[in-house]
């Protein structure tokens, strides 16, 4: 759509640069939400709720507030009561008084590490030590965890006016079911009806963990005329900036947030935890205010994604052509309604095209953390028990399960499950793509199974803003409003460089602070590359039409009779007789030409390009032990157009990592209070490198035309895939289906001492 | 020129709201130069001469770089010899290699202080001993400080090779005179031919530092890969970038330069000292590296302006007409070349209408300090001078002071003695205002005496780049590229505030750094109010057409028919039957028009209105001990139009204080070896509040038409007639003239001996 694309060649876009962050990275310079000090800084915690349930009666701060070095408490009585507060919009009005009280719990704790009060003293064990001085009495209450125990009649209810949504009546009672939602099309009963083979699959996750390496951490500073600094690691300034301000009933214009480097999000750091206590403590100090989670902290009171039960049942017929399709999604979404089931439900049947379905998806509240976005935030789930039908689906019939795929899976025209019509979409390709990959035909070993899974993921465009601004010495910097997550900053500069035509090294990418750069949203939904990067191409470009513009004052020539190539201008008209004018050369006389070359662009981009991905997974079991060992996995995904092809192989790698976790290894484990029994990496296994093999990750390149350089998002599709893959290979090499994630050693075992 | 101008109130502008950055001050929480610490963070010293003027003959590092703790050693060794390199622009290659050498000897000190080494260690104690370990072998060379000692013929040489600029016929030898300038008009001779009246004075002045509270600071990090972070203090954190890439031979893009609160500059702080030194140190040792000045160093090797001696010689008719000058300026350049003696060439009689003069103005190195900018650099000097003069042409005639001044002075119309011609400036205004002040016509006491000065600043424009972003809340932040140092975030936050028709603390100014916000071009030449804040009101008033657009998509209306007033869109069309859509409402729907509301504007500004000013000084002289006391003082000038009456009021306070301490006290006083005796506020004395009484600024406002506020500039003008006002007053009180500064105890004591 731009003349980018219609060029020959890129000279940037599609390479591999050294990373602009590399080094500070790998040499332990890069500076993340902990690494940051202020003068006169205290440090705060937080007191939790040692209870799954449990009203609050009293607390008691008195001695905390004695202990010498202690220099401020805090509880609810220190925050607004968002719920007595009129908003604009409903939606954000309820999420923004739920993301409050899961901040500060007030009147109940709902889950073991429910924030209830919070101190900051002059060192973090004085700290410590006033926690255990604060007094709380609470009236414990009985809880209930598991999805299903908290949707049956008479389960204990967490809030009291929790009114189930969705349903065709009001319900007459409140439920722990915040909301049904339901997607359908055509007769589903006579869908069935004229099916001649039909599955049925129950499946079961529990609640994963995002795993970031960095615990949430932030530096917050309230001066006395109650303006604000915070420095903290998040996927999003604007977004730290706007809750902040909210939940402390604030104006955003008095908070300044500096983002500090990222150790992973994966969608766990989407939302503010530490941040407005850090505020409320330093407004009472007068003190900068530092805070840092533990590994345990994390756990239990941040993130993970839903624990779920998926009910599939497919009706096809003996060719193959899937002809109905049932699925129910029950998700627990914590502590607050909002569990991905939304998601979840629109991505459960995305990848294919059929002609009679219902979705039914249930959002249903636990005494468990708040859920927070999780990489393609509940879509890993319902592709779990749908791709895992459908492979059951193609051993019935005897078909190759890629071919299934083929033959019922979406192309460009189709109406989406979810809705819109598919264009410009790869699904067909990547399968074409796995299906010829060595790995498809390789022989299997002994006691090795082989699964295939496809998986999809909407992408989205959004909010945001990019300047360029060009240096006096020609070179350039590119600043914009999204935290790197997963080399965006590369991606930036280079994409910037390309239209420049600049080497990638003379342009510097910046990640600014929310004074520095007009709003963006924040980075996920693997909209970073697609959004921020067409902000970044448009304002580049911004700056080459005044480059023209200048080189034709320097020339006197009319700016249609200029080209830019090479990062110089070029006189077209013959008759002058002048040299191109480099960057450098016009940066230089920038004050006769109208002042600093520089250029802001702040956009809405729509037309993120759908993602599809094809997986393919070789297990061995040990029979022994009941361990699952991943021997060798290939991830096929069309990713548009690669602008940094290592970090999107990374991308695909990571993905893939985490999904597997998920299917072997990972899980919350709940003792009878209803308290984690393993906040700990060593006791929640994540894959390290030395569990898996090298992830062959390839990649397919179906161009998005509505994005400068044809990029889709690719961040979150790998994730989807895997539990299924794996568990279809388990499948394989057990002989049996295990519809249970996940796939310990212990279940494992149990299968085979059941053969 | 703008719609703001025309309306009837200003709701914002010259008012005088609370200072955005005032707590922070106040409290000591606001971050300077020193007060920035990075982790594994290390120290750096620089050895300096001790010698006025010597050949390095060689420096031994050994044992310094043996001592434990030291991270690393530098020498003129570890940065390009800019000598040999070639630059597009002359001019600025010179001043790039003369700089280079004075941040880092090569070959030659030329002044007690010169830096000649630096280390960083990891504590300021071992890098102190480190500095005393480094074994430099000098071979001392005959000095000269005195600008006239300099220049005569036999005085010992500072440069081999250089050669006077600017007379007739280049020069056989290489001398100490680095530059001749002249300005000339009409036929001197027949002037003072056709005069009747003659006053001829010859005055001296000393070289006065800067003064600034905060020694120079910064810390510097360089990462392996060669990417930078520097934060430091300066006016200007592009100034920074540039400079101290050009010194150490890299790319201005690998450099980000945050700016520290700036605890004064007035002009000192307009080049770098320590950021390349400590680049230098971090790239070698891998650290970040912290520099601070001593107050020593302050004085011994940054700063100070030009010690000078002024010949003036005024030719006048009987009714007080001046029809002939000739002014002779010899300033100390310091080390290298470029004193201020152009500007002081160009404002000696810029306040004055005179058919026939000659200014002659030499710049000559000397073994002092490489001079920096202070505060209208040069004026000062060359106004004691031609002021002085004038007052006493006015007693030969008998006529006051102001009515001579009044008589002579420029109107608009009047080509200026520097050229361009004068419009819609505010001289005879400010006159007007003196006379009629009280202060004028009040008795005086005995011993007392009153002087009237005036005097004259450029003011200028040039590149500024400032970014209005407007937050999701509908407030606002306003981000540039300028250091405030005296008060400019609250001038940029208040012409935005009244644009936006927002209260002006939902707007808030921040000063970004190099990477955030395009280029601008330092906080010097009191340009900031002007030409960056014409930058924050273009870039204002794109987002109010932007707005207007918005509210035109939402109400379909055409832009035409929607207005912008009070911080709200309000539609013209009585058709619709809409409610005006305010700044808030618009930000939140601001997806559905467009994405986010930011917009930056880069000018390169031009039309910065001339300053003048006329203050009046009253003088008590204690006849025992020959104490000056300034008993009353009134400072009267044209400020254009004043955005923060306030801040104004502090900086004509402020100009007119180190004005009377460079008229009173200050001095450089060198001892035979050319070691500076007095490098410390004890004996280097500024006035302190208890040694002055209030200054009464007086502010006279003829809007300059080319601001959109009418602003000019107004940071330099006061410090101009202060040297000569207060020379007059003394004149006054003690019926003799004294022609040398500082007039203090000593000297005041000798002439009243003398009488």
């Amino acid at each position: 759509m731009t003349d980018v694309m219609d060029k020959p060649a890129l000279k940037v876009v599609g390479t591999r640069p050294i990373r602009p962050d590399g080094v500070d990275k790998v040499t332990g310079r890069a500076a993340y939400g902990a690494d940051f000090a202020m003068p006169g800084m205290i440090w705060g915690k937080i007191k939790r709720s040692p209870h799954a349930h449990a009203r609050i009666v009293s607390i008691d701060t008195k001695k905390a507030r004695a202990l010498p070095g202690v220099k401020a408490v805090v509880t609810a009585a220190d925050f607004p009561d968002l719920a007595s507060q009129e908003f604009e919009a409903g939606e954000s009005a309820s999420n923004l008084r739920d993301m409050s009280l899961n901040v500060m719990a007030r009147g109940k704790a709902l889950y073991k590490g429910h924030a209830v009060a919070a101190v900051a003293a002059a060192s973090p064990q004085i700290a410590q030590a006033a926690l255990e001085l604060i007094e709380v009495t609470y009236e414990v209450l009985p809880h209930v965890i598991d999805v299903e125990a908290a949707m049956a009649p008479g389960a204990p209810l967490l809030h009291d006016h929790l009114y189930t949504e969705g349903l065709d009546e009001h319900p007459a009672a409140p439920s722990n079911i915040a909301k049904r939602n339901r997607l359908e099309r055509g007769d589903l009963a006579a869908g069935f009806a004229a099916a001649e083979v039909i599955v049925e699959g129950r499946y079961v996750t529990q609640a994963v963990h995002q795993g970031y390496i960095e615990p949430h951490a932030c530096v917050c500073a309230m001066s006395q005329d109650g303006q604000a600094q915070v420095w903290s690691s998040s996927q999003g300034q604007f977004m730290v900036r706007t809750y902040s301000a909210k939940i402390l009933g604030i104006d955003a214009a008095n908070i300044r947030v500096t983002p500090a480097e990222i150790g992973g999000g994966f969608g766990g750091k989407t939302v503010v935890y530490l941040e407005p206590v850090a505020l409320a403590l330093s407004r009472q100090s007068g003190l900068p205010v530092k805070m840092v989670m533990t590994r345990e902290e994390v756990f239990e009171a941040t993130g993970p994604t839903s624990g779920a039960v998926v009910e599939v049942k497919l009706g096809a017929k003996k060719d193959g052509r899937i002809v109905a399709a049932e699925v129910e999604l029950k998700y627990q979404a914590g502590a607050f309604p909002g569990s991905p089931v939304g998601a979840g439900s629109m991505t459960a049947l995305a990848v294919y095209d059929i002609e009679n379905f219902r979705i039914t998806g249930w959002d249903v509240v636990t005494n468990t953390p708040k859920v927070a976005a999780y990489r393609a935030p509940g879509a890993p789930i319902s592709a779990f028990g749908v791709e895992s039908a459908v492979d059951d689906l193609a051993l019935k019939l005897g078909m190759d399960p890629i071919a299934i795929r083929e033959l019922n899976g979406v192309r460009n025209g189709v109406k989406a499950s979810y809705g819109p019509t598919f264009r410009d979409i790869g699904f067909q390709e990547t399968l074409a793509a796995a299906k010829a990959h060595p790995h498809w035909s390789a022989p299997l070993g002994p006691n090795q199974g082989r699964g295939v899974a496809a998986g999809f993921w909407f992408n989205i465009g959004g909010e945001s803003t990019a300047a360029v601004h060009i240096n006096e010495d020609g070179g350039a910097v590119v600043a914009t409003g999204n935290p790197d997550i997963g080399g965006s900053r590369a991606s930036m500069a280079m994409m910037a460089a390309e239209v420049l035509g600049l080497p990638v090294e003379k342009v510097r990418p910046i990640v600014a602070d929310t004074a520095s750069i007009g709003f963006s949203m924040l980075t996920g939904g693997s909209r970073t590359t697609f959004a921020t990067g067409m902000a970044v191409t448009q304002a580049a470009e911004k700056i080459v039409a005044d480059l023209k513009r200048r080189a034709g004052l320097l020339w006197d020539v009319p700016v249609d009779q200029i080209a830019w190539e090479g990062g110089a201008a070029h006189c077209l008209d013959p008759r002058k007789d002048v040299k191109p004018l480099t960057l450098a050369a016009l940066a230089a006389q920038s004050g006769k030409t109208g002042g600093p070359i520089s250029a802001e662009v702040a956009i809405n981009a729509q037309g993120a390009g759908p993602g599809f991905g094809v997986h393919i997974c070789d297990v061995e079991i040990d029979r022994e032990t009941g361990h699952v060992s991943v021997v060798r996995y290939t991830a096929v995904q069309d990713v548009g157009k690669a602008i940094h092809p290592a970090y999107v192989e990374g991308q695909i790698q990571g993905g893939a990592v985490q999904g597997i976790g998920w299917a072997l290894n990972e899980e919350y484990v709940f003792d009878r209070e209803g308290r984690m029994e393993n906040p700990g990496f060593l006791d929640y296994r994540v894959p390290v490198a030395s569990d898996l093999p090298m992830i062959d990750a390839v990649m397919v390149e179906v161009p998005n035309p509505r994005h400068p350089f044809g990029a889709k998002g690719v961040g979150e599709v790998p994730i989807v895939p895997p539990l299924a893959a794996v568990a279809n290979a388990v499948r394989g090499a057990l002989g049996v289906r295990m519809s249970e994630l996940p796939m310990s050693p212990p279940k494992v075992r149990a299968v085979l001492d059941s053969l």
